[in-house]
């Protein structure tokens, strides 16, 4: 029986990559059947506030697995952003984000970076408590519970564990936030232990950006705070080659949600020509969590043989080392024609 | 008559650095008088717990200039960071990082790369405000004032003005902090029309971060609050060629403190190994605030041509570029031998 996922198709170019990637998870053998939902810029200007129409709630709580394209907040203090809504109420406590550079076929100074970013999903400044106290004085309240903590690192942890990751590096800046930072330190440190045969250190924020940016390729598994996690993934995506190329997965108890990490880029929508690989890491990653990871595995292998043939979408088009400039439809096909070739 | 400043030897590697630079700015001829104040670990250890002496802030606050090195805060929840403290109590609103590739003496992909810092300083998840709510709530506020945005705004303008520089980026994370980060963007907008002839372009945090990692050359001024200050100075420092090369300024109403960005470094103190470049390139920025830019410029002509002749220190030393591996003392002295030479 297949498995049944809440598919949101997305805005801006998110219809276009979604088809191509349910055309080649299909192609693939992947035992899924999609249930569409609304989520995003219609229903948010339909007047809902939170982007996402009621039965669609219903869909992912019953399907429990939501597979998403990127979706356009409109502009407007009223619109709360959708990713931090489903996120929170979901549960969603853990978003995990991996960077392998793909040299020579796109760029990056770090041929040898293979990085996976768990970041911390709910808690932080993210919590959205925010409050202007006097005309001139605003205040946001940064929120960081034992719990929250004790969750997302042991996730690192048995994710290092599962994918016989060698380090965990925990980033914070508990020399200067003692108590809220001091606390996901400390628990860091209390969870460590319990894993001996995986090395675990701690940097600060500042410095560990900063050694992150210069070289990624020390690095492995790295677990941090909401803000922090999404500053450092951008960075570690981008010098990777791409916020383009990179998937992510937000695990919950109960429900999970994929994603591409880069946004719905509304002004190349519906051009066919934005590049759908963001969403096929996400795919790839749904797919281990659904026990379909033989299927991933085959459409990763026929992905990175088209980009090593040099079928190229425009945005890594280069003279260099590129073949042919190819479209979003024509991609996806090649990724299919390549499905289970060596 | 010489300017009285008020220096702070530091601790770890500070004393060493500390002399090699005053010896320099000796040697160019700077007109400026050591007034020498107490800081940092033995001030801690003695019990008092914000790491200045008392007769230290009168000193301050008369000679309204201090040039410190590094100092150690030791371990343990009672001793509050210096730096903040002389940040808060000082009023040191703008802590100003310029990072200039010097490829191929010290290695950097982005031999291009010229970006100034200009990083908000007193406020943000800073002001430490941190509290316990329960056994597992733990909260920290940030604080967002009108008066602390348009200071620091209008500071990274007037200071583009005046250096010539022709844009000024805004990163903040806006979209999700909507009333603290957007009070910051909207005095950003505001004093930015008053500046019609430098560009200016705000972005979101994680992908300004991700940019300026992968393609520092598109940047020229940043302008940002505290905490997103801290994390992309050291990343553009690090990528730039090393944290330990970095000097900064941070300025206030009254008084301007004058240091190195990197720490104390224990570990190598009084080896005479500790490469003094980030100290004087703090003394080059004083020398301006001073009104002894043309000092500044000898010395850092000066430091520049010891780079380029392959005199390095064992932090910055490789075989393919170096001439001879110096210590701290020969490295001043190669400084000053340099002094006033093409
Ligand atoms: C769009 C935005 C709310 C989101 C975030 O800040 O988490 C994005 O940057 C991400 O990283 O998924
Ligand atoms: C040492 C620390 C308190 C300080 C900061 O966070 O500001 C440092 O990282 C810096 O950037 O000057």
């Amino acid at each position: 029986k297949p498995v049944k996922i809440a598919v949101a198709n997305g805005d801006g170019i998110g219809p276009e990559i979604m088809e191509a990637t349910l055309r080649i998870l299909n192609a693939a053998g992947a035992n899924i059947e999609p249930d569409y939902i609304e989520l995003g810029e219609k229903v948010y200007l339909s007047g809902n506030t939170s982007g996402v129409e009621d039965s669609s709630w219903e869909a992912i709580n019953t399907n429990k697995v939501i597979f998403k394209a990127p979706i356009t907040t409109p502009q407007g203090k009223g619109y709360k952003s959708l990713n931090v809504t489903l996120r929170k109420s979901l549960g969603l406590f853990a978003n995990v984000r991996p960077v392998q550079a793909l040299t020579p076929f796109v760029p990056s100074h770090f041929p040898d970076m293979d990085v996976v970013v768990v970041r911390e999903n709910e808690e932080d400044l993210y919590a959205g408590i925010e409050h202007r106290q006097t005309q001139d004085v605003y205040q946001c309240l940064k929120l960081i519970t034992r719990p929250g903590c004790e969750r997302i690192v042991r996730y690192a942890f048995e994710y290092a564990k599962a994918c016989g990751r060698k380090k965990v590096t925990c980033m914070l800046k508990d020399n200067i936030m003692k108590i809220t930072d001091g606390l996901f330190h400390k628990v860091f440190d209390e969870i460590a232990i319990e894993y001996p045969e995986i090395n675990s250190e701690t940097q600060i924020i500042d410095i560990g950006a900063a050694r992150l940016a210069a070289k990624p390729e020390n690095y492995d598994v790295i677990v941090t705070s909401n803000l922090y996690g999404d500053i450092i993934s951008d960075i570690a995506a981008e010098i990777g080659g791409s916020v383009g190329m990179c998937g992510s997965a937000n695990i919950g108890k109960n429900v999970a949600m994929f994603e591409a990490i880069h946004g719905s880029a509304p002004d190349i929508a519906g051009k066919n020509i934005a590049n759908p690989s963001g969403l096929i890491n996400a795919a790839i990653s749904m797919l281990v969590h659904i026990g379909q990871a033989d299927v991933g595995d085959k459409i990763k292998n026929a992905w990175l043989k088209t980009l090593e043939e040099g079928y190229h979408t425009a945005d890594i088009f280069r003279e260099a080392v590129s073949v042919e400039k190819l479209g979003t439809k024509a991609f996806a096909d090649r990724v299919i024609a390549n499905l289970g070739k060596k």
